[in-house]
């Protein structure tokens, strides 16, 4: 017999550590943090700060605004927050990172955890995401005030699809991007409302007209919405 | 004399109203919340349901895993939050919907505020989106457990750009997206760190040559991890 598979592991570094686990400590993650399924370690990146005013930024080289965090603090609390031979992959939640995307968060959770780092201020100095080997990632094509929500983002859609988490009646096999199309349209009850009805043909126990029905519907919102999701998906126009 | 701006309104309509402000609570969003400079309401959908169980959800027309958020529960939610004459648009977060992007950002500062349905279980009934003109939004290609994550970052997003809120050591004049192109690489001192210096450039006091520097760096970050963004800033392969 095999030994329990250890909980998948999420170490964040962060100026922030008091806002995890936050909306993560809720809901679908926040039980299965409760029950052991992944676990959950805040570090606060100024622990790793020396000097009197344990300062882990200072300003740009070439100047403009903002302020820098510093290569030695930060490769100093990376350090101390993984033991030799840890092999799990770290990140720096930032906008020049590459696009987050479903089959990245399924292969996360496939893996033993990550290592992410939320940047805030201006940026982080060049030379620890090169010298600590930090993969960018980003949630998307705006500017929040730290990475702290995209961690906690990047951190939901993993925990998630982790063994255990997800009951049956949230079972995710229909999914947005699972097939690379959007979700067709959903109803339930009641049947008519402020003068709508539910769509005769999902009403009529046809099960192969129901599916028929669903996929030209992810299609056509996908070619509407998604012109990019359709190409990939190789819909024709 | 003008009276003093009210301040931007967010309503979020949740099951999981205790998530927030969560994050938003703390740093700079939460500062401003602190301030005035924005309002938080969460409200639970719940509130809204009728029966003895108050369920909000039912079984999805057609059959399949999950269960729906029913119309008539949202929409009197959504009613229940919305004075008459109340402009703020409504949005639903949802994988489904049309990519955030920063400049979308910059037009929702500029508004009254926003209400923001976040979804949960398999989806929300399509009747109630159109019923109430609710304009679905996404933040990235990947699924959540819940649009509370996603009703989040929109919001800290959004804040960051309110007047007042960041001080000149954040101005956020020359950031990511603004030009349409990911941000150059930033370094601070330590000018030796592990072996890997300072670009000279950077520390010439040319800053002509060192504007020049940033953008070609600019440029060639975009090129090589967002050909779609090199495109639209126009930039030659």
């Amino acid at each position: 017999m095999n030994a329990p598979a250890a909980p998948w592991q999420a170490t964040i570094l962060t100026l922030y550590p008091e806002m995890f686990p936050g909306p993560l400590g809720q809901s679908l993650s926040g039980r299965a943090l409760a029950e052991g399924k992944w676990s959950l370690e805040a570090r606060n990146i100024r622990d790793s700060a020396t000097g009197k005013h344990r300062n882990v930024d200072d300003t740009p080289a070439g100047g403009g605004p903002g302020m820098v965090m510093r290569a030695d603090i930060v490769a100093a609390a990376i350090d101390a927050a993984t033991p030799p031979g840890d092999s799990r992959p770290r990140f720096l939640m930032s906008p020049r990172g590459r696009p987050l995307e479903q089959a990245r968060v399924r292969d996360l959770a496939q893996g033993p955890g990550a290592i992410i780092l939320c940047g805030r201020f201006e940026g982080v100095d060049e030379r620890v995401i090169e010298g600590r080997g930090l993969e960018e990632v980003s949630i998307g094509d705006y500017v929040l005030s730290g990475g702290e929500l995209g961690a906690m983002v990047m951190l939901d859609a993993v925990i998630r699809l982790l063994p255990g988490v997800m009951g049956a009646a949230d079972s995710g096999t229909e999914e947005s991007f699972e097939a690379g199309l959007l979700e067709y349209p959903h109803y339930t009850r009641p049947r008519e409302w402020e003068g709508r009805s539910i769509p005769d043909v999902l009403l009529s126990g046809d099960h192969a007209a129901i599916l028929r029905w669903r996929r030209r519907e992810a299609e056509r919102l996908t070619r509407e919405r998604r012109p990019d999701l359709a190409a990939k998906a190789g819909l024709a126009d």
